[in-house]
């Protein structure tokens, strides 16, 4: 186990230099969850152990990257469960399971439960395979992000090309993003947030215009709200995604930190589309 | 690798705080078996990585978690392979993979062998998918135990529930398990163990009612004896699994401690209903 | 995460013993790579997290294993990820997925590339399923190894038994390896290896003989050359596997340690029966 460590971080420590290490993280949850099934509600737990690998060139570069344990370790050019960043003073370049643009930087209204409950806060992006490169620049308050899904020169195969500008302060944010694939059409999405008071609201719309012709284009929002008052997070969301029939989803949940890393989380939702119900009560813990 | 944990953790020293951390540790094991295939004697090894998660909550509650790095960490409503609790002075509750109370409680009498040569010596427990919670209380020397399998309102599918009770002293130990399940039916085990001169004697007894009528109950029984000397560990078992046609299996190991995590160990068991001789031969270590 | 380590660690240190212990890990690379396939040049990345256990008996064995956070762990008799050993003065005795004692001995000449652009350089071993042993035992500058793929006592089963020695100095190695399947036929192969002024030449030659009947020997050869100099490494490489038509692959790369465990890294490669040129630049890293 972890008993002889201390001999060779000395060593390390004497010698004065940082050097490349894998940290060992993780994040586990337990509690019982309806997440309108035909089960109702279960039981729900799950744990995942995190590896963070960090390192700095002898010029300053930072280099790393970040993989679960409960991911099956592909890689290459299929790499569906993880990241390798290298970046320095001319941003951040990350390459696999990243994510575009505009999910790194526009994001999403907040969601409520333990278990998020199927996510129904979020709006959709344009579908992507999981491998693709994000580039990152930030200057102050700005942010700007470029991405690239994987690419290939097969006939027929199409990426998502996206790019997207976050200006973040203490108080408030406004990010844009825009996602683009020929195959699949194109997506504008822009989110707002601003903090007051202890509470925080976020509002969110994305245009969707398929390429297929003679679709319209949709158009989706969501709405936020958290309130943080002794050590309770309360959080209320409203989703619609733009479908012509039951669009709407909406959600309130709370928290309640216990300390040392563990939270009690509950959240209910409802989607129109599904008519069930949903709801969650459980604690999610972080190591 | 783990050159640079000082830095961090004389941090969180002179903090003088408990943070939740992850624990690696692990098993392996190296030998020769045969067990009982139309292969013969084979190489038979394997590695296993533990992580173990753990916290404190400001209010003084434990939480933390489990799981292998051989395992697929499906989580959630489907968990096969790992544990998530949390536990105070109400006691302990587990979800995932956590067995029922007998199995958490009454427990098997020893095997023998460095693979456990197909684990003989264990009389079965009603089937159980693998995700459930269990709930365990200890005051003094008595321990109980409650457990449920998954659980699902949808008709047809039916729940294992199971509770269990034992009396621990240094000398020795008796537990008593009932598991019901509607479909396929109940089972009273009960386990006694005790330790004089060297020697740990355990017998255990399981009477299996299925829910099927005009099906007899099933009685079926095992036996253990573990003897230590000089750092040797030897161990004998008998058990016999009530079936109506060879029901008896039997087994004698020895092992060896080496010190520092690693003993050798090997057995030989044979099972009436197989014929075939079974034994193994190798290194089980620790880290 | 890794904050409390430290006290443990004292307690262990204080203790003066020394304990068994798992230590983490990793490697990972990112870039493009153009691997000859109808994608052409693609983004490849991926990170690889290693667990290497490791202990010492009290009569001065030393035990441990190897796995890494991307293998399925299946272990046993089917083992297809992970090695586990004991040594000392007798030798060392390794299971899992070993290699055969030619693969581990003899090795290959170098290759070039961050994603080693299909590993071109290599010459083929004996196909051999990944679960054996391997016994190998050094005196000075000569290392001997003796290796067997699983073993089975069906009819019709066949294992992989090989051989090798080899005697390395500082300026130069050379190894003999041979390797028998009485169903697929036999390998003998020899790669020397000199150093000097910078550069250090390797040259490899493979005489497989099948099994087969009125089957002539394949007779292939292997060359590279690496030079360092100014903290670039360059590598070159040529070839023949020994096929009745396009035997010839050959390639070119170039390497810069940027220190602290990354390093940029890039070839070109081409193989007469495949046509396409493949190449790859990206950064390399260690943890």
């Amino acid at each position: 186990m972890k008993k002889i460590l201390l001999a060779t971080t000395l060593i390390a420590a004497s010698a004065g230099f940082a050097a490349a290490e894998v940290a060992v993280s993780g994040t586990a949850r337990m509690g019982v969850a309806d997440l309108g099934t035909v089960h109702g509600a279960q039981f729900n737990s799950r744990i995942r152990i995190i590896f963070t690998a960090s390192g700095e060139t002898d010029g300053g570069l930072s280099f790393g990257g970040s993989v679960r344990n409960d991911q099956s370790g592909v890689g290459n050019t299929a790499n569906g469960d993880s990241t390798v960043y290298i970046s320095g003073a001319f941003g951040k370049l990350t390459m696999g399971d990243t994510g575009n643009a505009a999910d790194a930087l526009v994001g999403q209204v907040s969601g409520v439960g333990y278990t998020s409950l199927n996510s129904l806060n979020e709006l959709p992006w344009i579908a992507t395979p999981k491998t693709g490169a994000l580039y990152e620049y930030s200057a102050g308050a700005l942010t700007f992000a470029l991405g690239s899904s994987q690419v290939s020169s097969l006939a027929g195969t199409s990426s998502t090309m996206s790019a997207a500008a976050k200006y973040a302060t203490d108080a408030y944010s406004i990010a844009l993003g825009y996602e683009d694939n020929s195959a699949i059409g194109s997506q504008v999405s822009v989110l707002g947030s601003a903090a007051f008071s202890g509470a925080t609201i976020k509002a969110k719309v994305a245009n969707f215009d398929s390429a297929a012709a003679g679709v319209d284009a949709i158009t989706a929002y969501a709405l936020s709200v958290d309130y943080a008052i002794n050590g309770v997070g309360l959080t209320a969301f409203y989703s619609d995604n733009g479908a012509a029939v039951d669009p709407a989803a909406y959600g309130i949940g709370a928290s309640y930190d216990l300390g040392g890393g563990a939270s009690v989380v509950g959240g209910i939702v409802k989607a129109d589309a599904i008519k069930n119900t949903m709801f969650d009560l459980g604690v999610k813990m972080s190591f």
